[in-house]
């Protein structure tokens, strides 16, 4: 930030701006292919989302997991590695003459050091893994926690919040524009989630409880903001880094991971002993299956990140718990309840909103005048 | 309705549209004073709907009521009428010099005939009166009724549907515009309501049950389109000759409504015995307080159906509901359920979509168009 010498008025240097531009330029030019990607990742994201109960309920022995949840992150990570290795293989051998080597080390040095941010991101999604960790560890306490301190419905409702947090960060870290209707869709969007969720809560539980303990609202507060920030700095670290191939922003991103998840086993080992150590220990076909469905959703993530934005991501997770709520009911005859359709009612027309011509119009729109105040503004600035 | 010769289109006479002409001239004239009237009867309306449930209480003998409500629909549009004359006469002193002389037998009798279109709405808010007294005489049949063929909570949630209704009717008669915005609002303040009426739901009927019994379809229908028809015919009639004094128009609507509400009377006295004749028998202080409370509600739906209309109308029961529902909150030390929390965010939303200034320039956008292409289309059918 840059203040102005004669109005003190605090303006953003010209350096953070040019940093998204390449993506920008980007966007422009394939906003008619744009569309055909956002489709696959959401269609690819909904399945991979569908598969996921079915392969924890697979992965369970005698009703419970006989691994250790940080092995399944590390293995997560390396399956990741693995894959783009084998994509930058791939695409390397299918490069057009004239084009940059992707294979040589020069190259390789250089976009390790262009993309050393992807360490940020990396270091925010390991620590968001550990504590879920820590958390499924000490659920008992937890649990006990809950019910003296906070009420289920509370962190629930508040953990839905993660949807603001990420509009708000990337607001200010990727300088992104919403329009009035487009913040309101959001607010539709989690109250949307929560009118679905309020079915699930049990009898009582629905009065809205305040917390009492500064603890649990610490303890709330990290849980939103730890993958809301890893999931925006990760999104501005691959765009802005635009012309680097995603297999290899993938392969730095997925090995800082592989290296803090490695850390955090080692100082498991340490503090529990060396039985931890032994990362493959109560593994089955069906938890190698669990991990792919991992990795192929972490991959899918980069690529929604990269291509479109954190929020298309959220939308399309909140599309795939619909499909999965309905083939449900549809599979197993549950009944849909009267919360789960005002709850999708709502998620659709905010979805409509968001993404409609009507909020991107008047979107651009702001963003031709704000681009028109920050001239005035370094204007003002050159000429005091 | 006209048919193009040559393609066949529908359109709409130009008499039907010319109606309404004098209001929306009169509309843009006076927007700036549009706002304080519109705050002034939402205030009224929040402050009338809120003493209602304190003077039911009051009115209640060992709680229940001792007078017959079809008695005090009857006292409600005496009163009604009553207040008619007294501010013609005030207004008619009021006249300046050479205005038309509002209490001439003439003006009388032509704003009569220029009026004769308000026993519409008139007798069908007497139905819907006599149907409401029908159901709490059959209360426990229609309870069981409930019981067997209905799902309270479908019953519940289909009668918001009124806000639908109202504007379908709203864009058939009044041939009001509406941008996505403001239909995705309404939908939205629909969802609000019902959001918010989930929790006091009994336990376990919050699950989607479909009516059974073909009776309670044609039930639903009759209880959301007689009140929703009857508001917008009132609109159309109250509109459409806006040069007539209010107050006049008030006469004829309540003389109508009178009239109707004592055929009513009379039906019940030949099948239910002479004694329903006494229509002050069982009526205290309370009671009316109660009719009085009733006869300003009515007034003022006629302020808000001439001089806005039936959907900030609906709106304004609706924030007064929220109103209603935070000072017994406060009053009474009730906790705010998350249903409600939740509830009035959506319709705060959708108040805010419906009214802001983005749906409307996408909407006076839509007018022109609109007007262009009915220009466009006369002219296909004059020059075939």
């Amino acid at each position: 930030m840059i203040e102005c010498s004669v109005c003190h008025s605090k303006l953003v240097s010209p350096t953070t701006k040019s940093i998204s531009r390449a993506y920008d330029r980007h966007k422009t030019r394939v906003s008619s292919k744009q569309r055909v990607l956002n489709v696959f990742l959401v269609v690819g994201d909904c399945m991979l989302v569908g598969l996921q109960p079915i392969l924890v309920y697979m992965s369970k022995v005698d009703g419970r997991f006989k691994f250790s949840p940080i092995s399944v992150n590390f293995l997560t990570e390396m399956t990741k590695v693995l894959f783009a290795i084998v994509m930058l293989f791939f695409q390397a051998r299918h490069q057009k003459v004239g084009e940059k080597p992707l294979l040589s080390i020069s190259t390789f040095i250089q976009a390790a050091r262009n993309n050393v941010l992807l360490a940020v991101p990396a270091f925010l999604y390991a620590i968001n893994n550990y504590l879920k960790f820590i958390m499924q560890l000490h659920r008992l306490a937890f649990e006990l926690a809950d019910k003296l301190y906070f009420n289920p419905a509370t962190v629930k409702m508040l953990s839905n919040l993660k949807v603001l947090v990420i509009a708000v960060l990337l607001k200010i870290i990727m300088r992104r524009r919403f329009s009035i209707i487009q913040w309101e869709a959001l607010a539709l969007l989690l109250i949307g989630i929560s009118v679905n969720q309020l079915r699930s809560l049990p009898e009582g539980s629905t009065a809205m409880g305040l917390p009492v303990a500064m603890g649990a609202y610490i303890y709330t507060l990290i849980f939103i903001t730890v993958p809301s920030m890893a999931s925006v700095f990760n999104e501005y670290a691959l765009k802005s880094q635009y012309d680097t191939s995603i297999y290899l922003q993938n392969l730095f991103l997925y090995g800082y991971g592989a290296i803090f998840n490695f850390l955090g086993i080692l100082v498991t080992a340490i503090f529990k002993g060396p039985d931890n150590l032994d990362i493959l220990q109560g593994h089955s076909k069906a938890t190698m299956l669990l991990i792919f469905n991992n990795a192929a959703q972490g991959i899918l993530s980069c690529f929604f990140l990269k291509y479109a934005d954190a929020i298309l991501k959220k939308y399309s997770s909140t599309v795939a718990t619909i499909f999965t709520g309905i083939a449900s009911a549809v599979l197993f005859g549950h009944t849909l309840t009267m919360n789960f359709l005002l709850g999708i009612s709502i998620v659709f027309i905010s979805m409509h909103q968001f993404f409609s011509s009507l909020s991107k119009a008047k979107d651009e729109q702001q963003n031709g005048m704000h681009e028109l105040r920050d001239g005035q503004e370094n204007h003002r600035l050159l000429t005091a």
